[in-house]
């Protein structure tokens, strides 16, 4: 029985994109690479809904962050992090680490950020270069309202960047890079793309080029300007991970013949319906629900049941795996992935071996829990 | 028909390995993940001739130039870059990105690094923190002897650092970490390994681990302390490649079989093959007989020849993929790569092909050509 793999990412692949990954190896430097690199950048823009150009790096989501902090900043400039989990902390943490002034802007996890609190926020700051927001945060199940967002930001900070970590929800979840005005908008290949990780795609404004122009961090890997150079070639500036490539061109293309619309339907169908049966089996769930994630929930491990136990039984009596809290929700929540290709049955025959594994370690469903 | 591959990477992928690719994907953070790193970081140590760890980053091969430095050194640190290309400008270049003092020791282009010079260079350095050296440099075709480079290191400079670019040449040519006294060494995926790329691989000294805490360049996305912090739970600080670890795990356990004597031994037989079969169309050779490398051959393009037109007949007219010259060799020269998964077969079909095409553009060959 193959493996019902439920986490955050990486994330199932259909059987059409498997078999393009093991298309034999092309010159990446070639005529067949370069259709390949501009196929999938203009179908990567339907999704980004964005006439900007999208780099690309072979790297993790986090890579993404990195390239995004040493491309638009310099040395002591003043950026606002909007952190609401895992994610968030982590962008703000790559910020200080290259030696930016950072001032956080925290919610208790499980919230999204707060409209009037950054309002507040934003008020406060002089010189303000960039705003850091996360679009879906992985680690609560917790999406952002970024249109709301960036609107607050736009009307009290004209000219600060707006950098959003949209790696787990491009691609499910709208966003609209233009249309929000957004300034650097990232993603990774093994979340909603239905391909291997190991590719960071990356989408820059006109205001983010100017300010990569200006900006003194050094930088040689992720540069955006040698990037962008090597793209108006058809080329990347290093060996790409060509496979992904492969598969791209075909989860793309599938992701197009389903239609932009109709991949967010499913995913809040697919969402609702891990929600609804997380709900029915008397289990909290950890998200607010006016901002619950349609890419991943998350689920407050009951009293009385080890966490650890319960995932381990999952995996090894049901062949479904799902992912625990990270840091300090290490041991507190179960997060179950519901993006890229993932399907109503998937969901349901999960929730059913959820089900039957709480059982098992003596769980008794109480009346419908109160959610945080 | 199938393409004949014969790049300096990406390099061709056995069927085996092709096959293990598209293998449903899994959780990079379970017990089945854990596995594969420990039996690939194993096999690699192997190839390695090392004890030391092996760190794994979702990158290409600049990206372990960037981590290499970054880790090692702090602004304004000295160090050596003996450069022989393309590739050792780029360490170089990426050394003085992040501030260090660079001195350029280079050789002319189709030369070995010379030890005499090397010595010279070595007695004028004070406070010098480390040497960046090439293992095999791509773009010329020529592979340094780094035994005898790091034995006149560390005569003459005991505590410098000494940090290898082995790319291209890992898995493919003898390379003694532990023996020679390397303090870092890397490779890519797509080159000996016989996997797409998208996977970087560092092995790490003692001496570069002490060297790694006292270093103050700020890093993140290539931390070694966190990348190894992370090996020693069985994970990766990012989501890994979880498909190019399929890969590895099947070709590492090919080359396991066949015999790290053995495989050295066939690189060196398709590597005169390809250049007994040059000289006897007349070609010159570009690199110096001495130290020519055993996995790509250059080959100057004859006078009278359209270098892009010739590589472009043979890609359209015999599906037979080699590259060209780089930066100012661009135009000038032929490369043909042998590494990795190639046998005499791949070579005898390539060079029946170049013979026809160099002909059909009009080529005579000469009496046996001077070499540079």
């Amino acid at each position: 029985m193959e493996q019902n793999l439920r986490i955050p990412g990486p994330t199932p692949i259909p059987p059409e994109v498997l078999h393009a990954l093991s298309r034999p190896m092309i010159n990446h430097r070639g005529p067949e690479f370069a259709a390949i690199l501009e196929r999938v950048e203009t179908q990567l823009q339907h999704f980004f809904q964005t006439t900007h150009p999208i780099l690309f790096f072979p790297s993790a989501g986090s890579g993404a962050m990195e390239a995004a902090i040493v491309n638009c900043f310099s040395p002591g400039d003043h950026v606002l992090a909007v952190t609401i989990g895992v994610f968030g902390n982590r962008f703000a943490k790559i910020a200080e680490t290259f030696g930016l002034r950072v001032t956080r802007l925290e919610t208790p996890w499980g919230h999204a950020a707060d409209l009037d609190q950054l309002t507040v926020a934003l008020a406060d700051q002089r010189d303000l270069r960039g705003v850091l927001l996360t679009h879906n945060e992985t680690s609560t199940g917790v999406t952002n309202d970024i249109a709301a967002l960036a609107r607050i930001i736009r009307q009290r900070q004209p000219d600060a960047l707006i950098l959003v970590d949209a790696v787990s929800s491009l691609g499910c979840v709208d966003l609209q890079m233009d249309a929000w005005d957004l300034d650097v908008v990232f993603t990774g290949s093994q979340k909603g793309w239905m391909v291997p990780p190991g590719l960071a795609m990356v989408a820059v404004s006109p205001r983010a080029w100017a300010a990569a122009d200006r900006a003194t961090l050094p930088r040689f890997y992720w540069d955006f300007r040698m990037a962008k150079k090597s793209l108006d070639k058809g080329q990347t500036p290093y060996t790409p991970p060509v496979n992904i490539f492969f598969g791209l061109d075909v989860s793309l293309e599938m992701m197009r013949t389903e239609g932009r619309d109709a991949i967010f339907a499913r995913h809040q169908r697919v969402a609702d319906l891990t929600r609804t049966r997380a709900r029915a089996l008397g289990l909290a769930l950890f998200a607010d629900p006016a901002y619950a994630s349609n890419t991943v929930t998350a689920i407050i491990v009951p009293d009385g049941i080890d966490g650890k136990a319960l995932t381990k039984a999952l995996r090894e009596q049901e062949r479904v795996v799902i992912a625990g809290g990270q840091e300090r929700l290490e041991g507190k929540l179960l997060r179950i992935g519901h993006l890229g290709y993932v399907h109503d049955t998937d969901i349901s025959a999960c929730m059913d071996a959820l089900e039957r594994q709480l059982a098992a370690l003596g769980y008794r469903a109480q009346e419908p829990a109160y959610e945080q």
